[in-house]
C-alpha cells in the first residue's frame, strides 16, 4: 500500500514542514540560528564521537540529557519529506548526520552522547529519568522510516547494535528496570514490524510486561545510584505508568506523552501477540481517556505539574496543559487501536486531535509552535500570573525542551500512513485526504481521492483497476460527527449501514467508478457533559472536524465578555469563519454588583481553533457561555 | 471606649474560641495532642532558655523557622480571651510561658529561638526568610494586648529590649534591610499607640520607607549569607511588596498576607503621621483588591503558587488559595483605613471577610481549620489533583504552619476592637453586634445593643446617659448590599441620609432612647464584572452579610448540575437556608455531545458559606450558573 498525498489541506502542511519546518530545524540542531536557546545536538555527537575514536576531546556535552533524540526525530522527520520528494542534498546531510551517529556509537552498541561526555560509569543507573531507551527509541524510528524510504540501512544497523547491547543487559543478564519515559517500546515493534526480527518483538514485550511489576524500582534506583536530574522518582509512579503492571491499568495517569507512547506499543504489542488481557487494558484506559480525560480538541493533559491527566473530568479551559506531543502520541495510540479492531471512533479521535491540537500547535509560517494549547486565554493572566506561566498566549520562537516541533514535523510528512488501511480485501478510508492510493500489489488497482475536506464535505473516491475490476470492500469512515452521510455510487444513493463507525461497500470497482461521499458540513454546537465543572453552561461550535473558537481579533478586541444565544442562528460566513447570534455582556464596572448585567445583542465570530493565534495577543475561548 | 460583645452569634464563637480553641491550641503548643504533627514551641524555648542560662543543652530546635510565632498568637488571643472572662488559672499559665520566653532572651535583646539553637551567628543574616521581625512583631502584639488586659508589663519589656536591639542595628548602627515577612511595622504601631514611646512609631516608620527603595535586597542578602530557608530569595520582589518603594505601588501583588499585614501598618502610619502620598497608597491599594482582586467571600489570594494575589480580575473559584490569614489581614486593613477615614465600604468589606471566609476557616466545633477557602469543591478534584493539592474539601485537624487557626482565635476573641469607632463626640456603629458600649468617660452615658444580626436585620441601640443626656452623633454604617434600610428614632422615621455609607445621628440622646435600624434582609442575586472569566453567566446569592453556597449535603448529593433559573423564585426557608428555583443537568452521558442536555426542575437549596463543608465531604459551589 503506498498512499500519496495530493491534497489541497494536507498538502499545503506538508509542503511547509518540508521547505521551513525541516530546514529551519536543522539549522538549530546546528546551532546556525541567533537569538534563540542554543542546542548544541550535532557537537554533542562529535565531541562523542572524538572521545570514542581519539580517547579525548575539549568538547563537553550540552542540553537536555535527552537531547539526542532531537537529532533522531528531525532525522524521521527528514526520512518521511524525502519520501514526499527526492531531494539528493537533504539526503547526502542525512546520511552525514548518520555517519556521525555511528561513529558515536560505543563498540559494545551503546549510544547516546549524554553519558559518553559525562560518563558511562553512570549509564543504565538512572533509567528513571536519564532517556537513554529513549533516545534509542527515537533513533530507531528514524532508523526505520530511513531505511523505508532510501533503502539505506546504516543507521538500522546502528540502532541493531544499541538493541543488542539492551538486549543483553536487561533480558540476558536480567537486569532489573524499566525506562522511565516510554517510547523505545513502540520503536522496538517497529524494528519489529520493518526487520521481521523476533528479538524486537521479545524485547518490546520484555519492557511492557515488567513495567510497574515492581512499582517502587525508581525509588529502589536512586538509592543505590544516588544522583538525578530533576527528582522524578519522589513522583507517584502513576506519573510514569508503573504503579501497576500494565495489564492491570484502568485510568490514564501521569505524564500524558508518556502514557500515550506506552498505550500505543502496548496496543500493537497485543495486536501481533493476540494477547487479549492487553488489548482489554488498552480498550480500558482507551474509554477513559476519550469518554472523560479529553479535551474536546484532542488535547490531553489537564495539568502543568507533571504534564499529566488528572481526574476524570477535570479538564480546566485556562490553565490546561494539552501538549502538542501528547496530541499526537494519542493519534499514535488511535492508530494502533485501529490495527487491533476497525473502530470508527479510533479514526475519529485522530481526525480531532489532528486538525485542532496538534495543527494548532504550529504557527502559521511554521517557524513557532505551542508546546501547550489552552482552550481560553487571557492576556495578562495567560503566561503571566504563576498558575498560568505554561499557557503562553502567543507560540514562541524555540524551547529548551524542542520535543513539539519535530514531532509535529514528523507526523505531518508522514500523515499517508495514517490515513488508509489495506487487508484481505477491505480497504478502509480513515481520514479523509485527497491523494492517490496505491494498492496494485494487494488489492488490484488504484483509487484517487479528491476532496475539498475538511472544509467541503464531498469526498470522490474514483477506481482504477489494474485489470477490468477491484473485486474489493471499501469502508469508508463514517464520522459521528456527520448526522446525515450521503454515499452514491456512479450517482446513485448506496444505503448506509454502519457498522461500527464504517460503511463496507463491496464492488467489483471498475476503471472510471465513482464512489462519492457527502458528510454533513452543518454547524454543530457542542455541550459538554455536567460533570466537566469547566463548561457549564457554555457551548462550542464545531464544523466538520474542526472545533472553533472566538478570538479578540474578530471580535473587537474582546470575547470573555460574550455569550451565545442559545436559540438564535449559527452560520457559515466566508471561507470558514462562523458567526454566531449572541450578547456582549455590560455590567456597571462593580467587581459584584446585584444588578443583572446588560446583554446587548452581538454576532460573534468563530474561527477553527486551529487557525487561532496567528494575529497577535488576543483573548480566545473555545466554550462560550450561554443564555 | 469598652465595648462587651453580648450577642446571639457572636458570643458562642467568643465561647468556642475560650472553651475550645484556645485549650486545644495551648495542648498543641505543649505537644499534648497525640497523632498530630509535632509543635514543639515551648520546649524551643525551654531549650533557648537553658542555653542562655547554662551554655549547653540537649534539646534541638524543631518546627518551622518562625515557630516561635506561634506562642505569641496563642498568647495573644488568651490575653482577648481574658479580657473577655477573667480566669486566673489561664493568666497564671500565661504568666508562666512569658516568664519562660523572659529566660530565652539574651543579654542584647535579641529573642528568637531558632537562632538561638540553631546558631546565632546567623542571625540578621537571612532578613528575607527567617522570620525573625516577623516572629518579634507578633510577640509585640501580644504583649500590648496581655498588659492591656492585665496590667501586667513583664511582656512589654522584654519586646522593648528586642525593639531596643533592633533599633540599634538597623536605625543607629544602619544595617540595610527590611523584614521578609512584614508584621513588626504593625506591631510597631501597636507599641507606640500602647505606651506613646515614639521610637516605635519611628522604628515602624523606618521599615515601611526603606522597604523597596533597593529591591535587588534580598538578591544581595543571599550572595552575601549564602544560605537560604526555602529560596526566597529567587522570587520575584513583589512577592515580598519590595519592588518598589511602598509610596509607588499601585496593585496588591505577592504573597496575600504579607501584602495587607504591610497595608495595614502604612495605613496605621499614615493616620498618625497625615502622610498623604503613604495614604493615597493605601487608597490605591485598596481599591486594587476590593475591585478588582477579591472574591466574593471577602477572600483574597487566587494563586497557590506564593500564597498570592494574581491578575485583576483573575479569580479561579477551585484552585483559589484564598487564606484565612489573608482574610483576617484584610479585616486589619479595613480596620487601620476606617481609622483614617470613615466610608462604609472599610467595613463593608470587614464584614464580608469575617462573616464568609473567616468564619468558614473554623470548623463549627473549633477544632478544625482551613488554611485555604475555595468558592468550588469537587471531592476527586480538590485536595487530590496536583493543582488542587491545596483546596482540601475537608478541614485537617492541624497544619505543621499553624498560623491560621491561633489567628481566628486572635481576631474572634478581640472583634470588640472592630464594632465601634468613638471620636469628637461622634461614635460610630461599623458591626451590627449585641453588646454593651461604655463611652462614660468620653461620651457620658453607654449604649447597649440588642440584635439578632446578622440572621435578622434589626438592630435596636438603647441609650443610658451618665447624666440627662449623651449629647452625640451616633453614625450607623448603611450597608451597600442593604438596598432598603429604615431607621426610627423612639418609633419615628428618620430621613437617611448617606455620608459616605453611613448616617449621621445628631440627638441628646436621653435615658431610654432607642434607635431601631432596620436592614434589608432580603435575597440578592449577586452577578461578577464580566471580566471575571470564572463566573460569566453565573450567580451567588447574598442575604444580609452572608454570601451562600450550594453543597451536595441539601442537594441530593450533587450541586456541580445544578442551574439557577434566572426568572424564578428565591426565597428563605428554615433558619437562613435560602431555596432557589432552578434546574438539574442531565446529558446522554458522552463527554461531548451536540445533544442539548436536559433541565428537570429542581430546587435548589443553599446555606451561608461559613458553614460549609461540617458535614463530611461533597460538593460545594458559590457561583452556579443559571439559565
Amino acid at each position: 500500500m503506498n498512499f500519496k498525498i495530493i491534497d489541497r489541506f494536507i498538502s499545503p502542511y506538508q509542503k511547509l514542514v518540508q521547505n521551513v519546518v525541516i530546514p529551519y530545524q536543522e539549522k538549530i540542531l546546528n546551532d546556525e540560528i541567533p537569538n534563540i536557546e542554543k542546542s548544541h545536538v550535532i557537537n554533542n555527537f562529535k565531541y562523542a564521537a572524538e572521545l570514542i575514536e581519539t580517547g579525548k576531546t575539549n568538547g563537553e556535552f550540552y542540553g537536555m540529557i535527552f537531547q539526542d533524540s532531537d537529532a533522531a526525530k528531525w532525522l524521521e522527520a527528514a526520512a518521511y519529506s524525502l519520501g514526499l520528494t527526492k531531494d539528493a542534498e537533504l539526503e547526502k546531510r542525512c546520511d552525514v548526520l548518520i555517519d556521525l551517529i555511528g561513529r558515536a556509537q560505543h563498540p559494545d552498541g551503546y549510544l547516546n552522547t549524554y553519558f559518553t561526555l559525562k560518563g558511562m560509569e553512570k549509564r543504565w543507573t538512572n533509567l528513571c529519568e536519564a532517556h537513554e531507551m529513549y533516545c534509542a527509541g527515537h533513533m530507531m524510528e528514524a532508523a526505520v522510516a530511513y531505511a523505508k524510504v532510501t533503502g539505506k540501512d546504516k543507521l538500522i544497523k546502528i540502532m541493531e547494535n544499541m538493541a543488542d547491547h539492551i538486549y543483553e543487559r536487561f533480558i540476558t543478564d536480567g537486569t532489573e528496570g524499566y525506562p522511565g519515559h516510554p517510547e523505545i517500546e513502540l520503536a522496538f515493534m517497529r524494528m519489529y514490524d520493518y526487520t521481521g526480527n523476533k528479538k524486537y518483538l521479545e524485547l518490546a514485550g520484555h519492557f511492557i510486561n515488567v513495567r510497574g511489576v515492581n512499582p517502587h524500582f525508581y525509588g529502589e534506583e536512586y538509592k543505590r545510584s544516588g544522583w538525578y536530574v530533576w527528582g522524578a522518582h519522589i513522583h507517584e509512579p502513576d506519573y510514569a505508568q508503573n504503579n501497576k503492571p500494565v495489564r492491570e491499568l484502568t485510568e490514564a495517569t501521569g505524564h500524558s506523552v508518556r502514557a500515550v507512547y506506552l498505550y500505543t506499543a502496548m496496543a500493537d504489542y497485543a495486536r501481533v501477540t493476540g494477547d487479549e488481557a492487553l488489548k482489554n487494558a488498552c480498550e480500558i484506559l482507551w474509554k477513559n481517556i476519550t469518554q472523560k480525560r479529553m479535551y474536546v480538541t484532542g488535547a490531553i493533559g489537564s495539568a502543568y505539574e507533571g504534564e499529566a491527566f488528572t481526574a476524570d473530568y477535570h479538564l480546566p479551559n485556562d490553565t490546561a496543559y494539552a501538549e502538542t506531543c501528547a496530541s499526537i502520541g494519542l493519534i499514535f495510540f488511535a492508530r494502533k487501536m485501529l490495527a487491533l479492531e476497525k473502530r470508527g471512533e479510533y479514526a475519529d479521535v485522530m481526525e480531532r486531535a489532528l486538525y485542532n491540537c496538534v495543527l494548532a500547535g504550529m504557527q502559521s509560517d511554521g517557524t513557532r509552535f505551542f508546546y501547550v494549547n489552552p482552550l481560553e486565554v487571557v492576556p495578562g493572566i495567560s503566561g503571566a500570573v504563576k498558575t498560568h506561566r505554561h499557557t503562553l498566549p502567543e507560540r514562541p520562537t524555540w524551547f529548551t525542551c524542542a520535543c513539539c516541533p519535530p514531532n509535529v514535523a514528523r507526523l505531518l510528512a508522514s500523515l499517508n500512513d495514517y490515513a488508509w488501511s489495506a487487508e484481505n480485501g477491505v480497504i478502509h478510508s480513515h481520514l479523509f485526504i485527497g491523494g492517490e492510493l496505491d494498492i496494485s500489489g494487494t488489492h488490484g488497482g488504484k483509487v484517487t481521492v479528491e476532496t475539498d475536506y475538511p472544509n467541503g464535505g464531498e469526498i470522490r473516491y474514483t477506481f482504477k483497476p489494474d485489470g477490468e475490476a477491484m473485486d474489493i470492500t471499501l469502508a469508508v469512515r463514517l464520522p459521528a460527527w456527520s448526522k446525515n452521510t450521503e454515499i452514491r455510487f456512479n450517482g446513485e444513493a448506496i444505503k448506509i449501514n454502519n457498522i461500527n463507525g464504517y460503511v463496507y461497500i463491496k464492488k467489483p470497482y471498475k476503471n472510471g467508478d465513482v464512489l462519492t461521499v457527502n458528510l454533513d458540513m452543518g454547524i454543530h454546537r457542542i455541550y459538554a457533559n455536567p460533570k466537566v465543572y469547566a463548561n457549564n453552561g457554555k457551548t462550542a461550535f464545531s464544523r466538520g472536524p474542526f472545533i472553533y473558537c472566538a478570538e479578540g481579533a474578530d471580535n473587537d478586541g474582546e470575547v470573555l465578555n460574550l455569550f451565545i444565544d442559545k436559540k438564535r442562528n449559527a452560520a457559515l460566513i466566508d471561507d470558514n469563519k462562523i458567526t454566531a447570534d449572541g450578547y456582549r455582556v455590560k455590567n456597571n464596572g462593580a467587581l459584584y454588583s446585584f444588578d443583572a448585567p446588560l446583554y446587548e445583542p452581538y454576532t460573534i465570530t468563530l474561527t477553527p481553533y486551529y487557525t487561532w493565534g496567528n494575529r497577535g495577543l488576543n483573548e480566545m475561548r473555545v466554550w462560550l457561555p450561554s443564555v
